[in-house]
This record gives C-alpha cells, sequence and structure tokens, in this order.
C-alpha cells in the first residue's frame, strides 16, 4: 500500500499552495527557542478537525471550534505558540486566542474567523501578548518554511516529527502532508499534542471531517506515553483543492486512495509520536487479535500501552509475561484465560492462558530491540487493534518530577 | 468515632479463638523469608469475601470462591504462601490450590471445604508442592501468632500493616483484627493485595457481605499505586461468633457500631498500603467534594491517585495545579473548567478554574509532607469521595525494571 505514496520533502508546505514559519519570540525560557509558528494557504481551505475531549479545554480549542462552525469549516491560516497552553486563563484566556486569530489575520489580510489557533505549554499562565505580538509580526512566510514550522510546534520532544507523501488520486498528483509534536500524551507542564496536515487535493468537507476521525481512531487514539489527555490537543488537516480535482466525497473512486494515505500518514506520526515518548527507549507496537468486539480490541490493546508495571517490565527488557496477563485481565474486555496466546515478537510464551516451553533469552532479544511487538490473541472473536507506546523509565520520572518554571 | 475503638494487639489473633502462625518454606529466593502462613479458628465462621474482577483469576481466588459458595460463606481456616501466584498455570493450578486446602485441613482435622486459600508472587510457575506441604506441616498454629501470620503474607511490602481494635456492641465487647499485604496494586512478579480480617463477633451472614462490601469500597476500593488490579486480590472476613452474641444483622441495633469499625479498620489499612507503595515517598489522600453523582466523585479521586505525571510532580514536590485541572478534565466525570477549585492541604491555588493568588512556597510546603491532602471542590452536586495514593518515583521504576527470577 504504502509503496503507492512517494516520500517528498517538506512537512506542512510540500503541496502547492502553503507556506509555514517559525520565529523565536522569548516564550519559552530557552533563550532562542522557536515559539511562535504561522501556517497559511493562498486561498481559502475545507478544514477538519478533531480536539481534545477533556472537561477543561483549552481557550484556543474552544476558538478553533467556534471558527469552525461559524465559517462551516472553511480556514485558511493557523497561528500557534509553545511555552503556555493558554489553559485555566479564564475570560482572558479566550479574549487573547482571539487577538492571536486577528493578529495573524492583519498580517495575512484575511478574515479572523478564517484563522485557528493552538497554544502548548504550561497551563495557567496568561500568554505574554507583546512577545506573541511581536513574534507574529516578525515571522517569515515561506514556501518551503515547513520544517521551520515543525521545529516551532516542538515542546519536550527530543526529535521534529514530519513527513510528506505524493500519490495519484483520479488520475491526479496530489500531496499530503504533515507534522506532529507531543513527548507525553498528557504533560500540560510543557507540551501537549498537536498535528497538522495539509493537502492540496479538494475535499468534500463531510468525507474530509470522516476520513480524518477514522484516521485518528486508529493512530493518534491508539498511542500512550502516560495514559491521559491533555487540554489543548487537536488536529487539523487543511485542505486547500490547489489541485483542481473534483472534491473527494465518500463515493469518490479516488476516495480510497486519499484516506489510505491519510491513514499512512497520521499512523507514521503516531509511532513516531510513541517512540519519543518522554524518557523512553523503545517504541512498543500492541497487536491484539481476536476480540469479541472493536472496543474489546481496542481496550486491550491500549491497556498494554498505559499498565505501568508492564512497561516498567519492557525498560529492564524483562520477558515478565504474568505482568501482561495481569494486565489484560483487569482491563475489561471480555476474555477467557484458558485462551489467550501472548508472544513476543515471533516468540510464542503463552497459549491457552500457560506458558509453553519457550527461551527466555529469545524473548528477552526481542524486548531488547529499539522497536518491537507484542502480539495478542484473545481467542474469542474477530475484531483487531493496533496500539502503540513506549517503556517507562527514569528519564520520564526525572522530566516530570522537576518543578515547573 | 476512633475514640470508641480502643487498639489492642495481635493483628488476626486478637479476636478470642483464631490462632495464626507463619514459616519459611523456601518459596521466596530471599533465605529465612516467610512464605507459609495459616489462619485458623477454633470454630466455624461465618465468611464474608471480595475477590479480584480479572478476567484472569488466579487458582486460589476460584477455590475460595467456590469453597464459599458450596458452603454458604462458611469457612474456618486460611492457608495461604507468597513468592508464588498460582496464577496462568491451567488445571494444574487448580488441584494445587485443592491440594494445600486439603493439607490444612487434614493438619487441623476439620473438612477441606472449611479451608480458603491465597497465593501471592510471581505468574505462570507451578507451586513448589513439596516445600508447601512441608511448610504447612511445620507450621505453628499460635494463640499469639497474629504478627508472624502478618510477616509471613509481606512481600515487596516494606512493613507490616495490621490493626487490631476492641469495641462495645450491644453492651458486649467484641475485637476486630486484620492483616493486609500489597505495595503495588497490580505487582504479579512479586506481589497482590490481600487482607485478611478476624472478628469473634457473631454476624448474620448478609449483614456481613453487605458490611464487607460497603467498607472495601470506600477503603482498598479507593486506593492506587500504579492504576490496576492483581489477579489475586482477595479480602476475606471471618466472624468465629466466640463473643456470643445475637448475630448482627442489618437492623440490629449493633449493626452501625460494627459496621463503623470494619471502616475504621479497612480504612487504616488501605491508608497503609497506599503509604507503603513500591517506591512511595509520601501518602497522598484526595478528597473530592461537590460531584453530580457517587460514581464521578470516586472517577475523579481516583484519576489523581492513578496519573503517572501528577505523582511525578508530588515526588518533585512541584505544586503543579495545571496537572490536577488536565487530569480532572480527562476523567469523564461531569465538570466545568469555571467552578472548579484546587487546594494543596489548607492552601488554595484554584478557585473557578482560574489561579488564584497564592504564595507558591506554601503550597511546595504541603506536598514536601510525608503525609498530605489535595482538596477538590467540583461544585456540580453533593456528593465527596477519598482516595489514597503515593508518589511516582525512581524507586518504583527500579523496583520493576529488573528481571523476575
Amino acid at each position: 500500500m504504502s509503496s503507492t505514496f512517494r516520500s517528498v520533502q517538506g512537512s506542512v508546505t510540500a503541496p502547492p499552495g502553503f507556506r509555514a514559519g517559525s520565529i523565536s519570540a522569548g516564550i519559552k525560557a530557552e533563550a532562542g527557542a522557536r515559539d511562535v509558528s504561522l501556517l497559511a494557504s493562498e486561498q481559502l481551505c475545507t478544514v477538519a478537525g478533531t480536539f481534545t475531549t477533556s472537561r477543561a479545554p483549552a481557550a484556543p480549542v474552544l476558538l478553533c471550534k467556534e471558527h469552525l462552525l461559524a465559517t462551516n469549516g472553511r480556514a485558511q491560516a493557523l497561528v500557534m505558540n509553545s511555552g503556555n497552553a493558554n489553559c485555566s486563563n479564564g475570560e482572558r484566556g479566550l479574549i487573547d486566542a482571539r487577538r492571536m486569530a486577528e493578529l495573524a489575520a492583519n498580517k495575512l489580510g484575511i478574515d479572523p474567523q478564517h484563522v485557528l489557533v493552538s497554544s502548548t505549554g504550561i497551563i495557567g499562565r496568561p500568554l505574554p501578548m507583546e512577545k506573541i505580538e511581536r513574534g507574529i509580526a516578525q515571522v517569515d512566510l515561506l514556501p518551503d518554511g515547513g520544517h521551520l514550522f515543525t521545529l516551532g510546534i516542538m515542546t519536550t520532544d527530543t526529535r521534529p516529527k514530519e513527513i510528506a507523501i505524493e500519490f495519484e488520486v483520479e488520475g491526479q498528483t496530489v500531496r499530503l502532508g504533515g507534522a506532529t509534536k507531543g513527548a507525553g500524551m498528557i504533560y500540560p507542564n510543557m507540551a501537549t499534542m498537536l498535528c497538522y496536515l495539509t493537502t492540496d487535493a479538494a475535499l468534500d468537507l463531510t468525507f474530509q471531517q470522516d476520513a480524518l476521525r477514522r484516521a485518528v481512531n486508529d493512530s493518534f487514539n491508539m498511542i500512550c506515553i502516560d495514559g491521559d489527555m491533555s487540554t489543548n490537543d487537536t488536529v487539523l488537516l487543511f485542505a486547500n483543492g490547489l489541485a483542481g480535482n473534483t472534491p473527494l466525497a465518500a463515493n469518490s473512486p479516488g476516495a480510497s486512495v486519499f484516506e489510505a494515505a491519510l491513514r499512512h500518514v497520521t499512523r507514521y506520526l503516531a509511532r513516531e509520536m510513541a517512540r519519543d515518548g518522554e524518557g523512553a527507549t523503545k517504541l512498543m507496537e500492541v497487536v491484539v487479535r481476536g476480540a469479541r468486539t472493536d472496543a474489546d480490541a481496542r481496550r486491550a490493546a491500549r491497556a498494554l500501552t498505559i499498565s505501568p508495571i508492564w512497561r516498567c517490565a519492557v525498560y529492564g527488557e524483562d520477558p515478565n509475561w504474568g505482568r501482561v496477563l495481569s494486565t489484560l485481565g483487569a482491563c475489561g474486555a471480555e476474555m477467557l484465560h484458558e485462551r489467550i496466546d501472548v508472544s513476543f515478537g515471533e516468540v510464542g510464551v503463552v497459549r491457552g492462558g500457560v506458558a509453553v516451553d519457550y527461551k527466555p533469552e529469545a524473548a528477552k532479544a526481542v524486548l531488547a530491540q529499539a522497536e518491537f511487538t507484542l502480539n495478542i490473541d484473545l481467542h474469542m472473536g474477530f475484531y483487531s487493534a493496533t496500539a502503540w507506546g513506549c517503556d517507562m523509565t527514569h528519564g520520564y520520572i526525572d522530566e516530570n518530577a522537576t518543578y515547573h518554571r
């Protein structure tokens, strides 16, 4: 499948018609760290979005929803800052988020309602609006600024996470680019999970939103760094239609290839986030098969990416499958103890709920890899799910036990 | 309330008619570590129990349920081993658990169905039955053996957790004793959560079971070390009736004082478990008030005892209330961001969802205590709940990343 997708450079500016950039405005404590970023399209885009379901959402999340509702899913630009989440700032938070949209709109000469806003960083501190105002005024929008944009959205990430691909839809060449950030699923001190996707394909908005929701459900919603969700989580897909194709709807011949591309990109970015989890030394892929329902498959797979006890064993490269069984038993999915199979990579360790005669060194060697798959078969039905996570380490404790500034 | 309960010595043997003991049978790797324990009553007891709801329960849990069903809640003894969970051993696990009951029954001259069985330790290794057989044969049952029993059930616990009290019920002096173990809520490598309670009060079995369920719901079900449940969790309350009172039923005048005593004992033991959590340096009490429902109150309180990100901040004595808000927002309980109040002990930090003007040093001083309370008011309704947990530390990672033997 992925062989039909050709890698290209440029992150979110790989698709024609998008420009982006970032600048250091002095919001983050580290000197020179980029913390104000801008993404803009030459023409109005259809925009699909998914947002945190937190009951304490940050102001920019509320503003994005308000704007997309008012414009019926149209926007032309995104402005974002890192270093401050603009969350739990009361009425002032919303005023400041609105001001960010206005400042970007004035710079670009567009309607403020066509600007979306994100923030990420510490909770409960008012945004430093003079710095943000200066930053928005100074940031350069470049046709090849995608990588600078990716750098600007990072917080505790140890590496930029971006991708761009080119592929054919109904005979037309289109591009899809994406950038994401986030090293703790919940890390309101400094971080959150944000992802921006761009394409020059024209998309019917209903299809765009449905395809994005499905792709997010199987990618970002299946990763876990520390088992929780942030107040600022946002995924946005901008489609500017410059490819000139007939807008893709659910029943278009090209819908399936576009959706496959979207899944490819979101899955790649989600895996990279799990790999770069705070303190992580390993990427763990958990594949659960044979679940009675889709919800059970997801529940079981995610439980194993959350369990501290199992993730500590992964850190210690300890093939302690008892912790896998115990976590499965407690996760709430329907199962029968005596049907459960467990393998570390290709090394089967449990069959029918009891240990098989396996070589501990072989199992240990699987866990020693930088990336490994934990395979579970519940033998209860026909549903499967894949989740991604990382080990729990001293580095995680170090990163999260220090004082916030 | 607790002033009417007088502390006495003796743990589970404080109530008349109970004897107990433990011995080192060589199941645990540490030389001389006690790993086979026995508790017996002079006469048949009514027994109430609560057990793990894991879909992968250990064999002794299945056997306890089978015996209590067959005897309509009567038993006279408990035999238990630490060092091996007897879980995921297939049919052999149940045969071995049954054999443990038989061996204890033969020693005591009672019906094997009147013996309950527990195991705790590593999952997926067959029980070393010769060692267990020798251990059961050799263990001394002493009228003051309660403390030795408590020592015998410990695994990664750093200290014994036991209590005994004396109080009056309907003019009669009765005693209630208890011992518990467990330093990881899920720690199938070596541990699990077990609790044994004894009383000489005569109890109507329906009242006994209901009162135990309610007490467990507000004590052991409200503690968290690492957010999960074990395959072996068991709480048993033995009532031998030697006090000679009319069996207490729900409508007895003395029912409420007995139930208060049971809550006092289970809450004490639960708090001690949270305080002794693997790697813990602090006991955190979370009190949530103003929830719309009882379930919402429990959900919110427990979420804060589970969140790794918040528990790391507690370890670092970092009064980062943004992590509290973020965890609350994600927990699923009904709330409105703009109504949430948060205090660390008496130091208010958030009122109506935004920061109040507080002294960070004062908030930090609260977190620096060995024991502190996090107070939340959701201002959504009239339900409250209290949960207990501990900080997440390097010690937890160390204890859980090492190889199992």
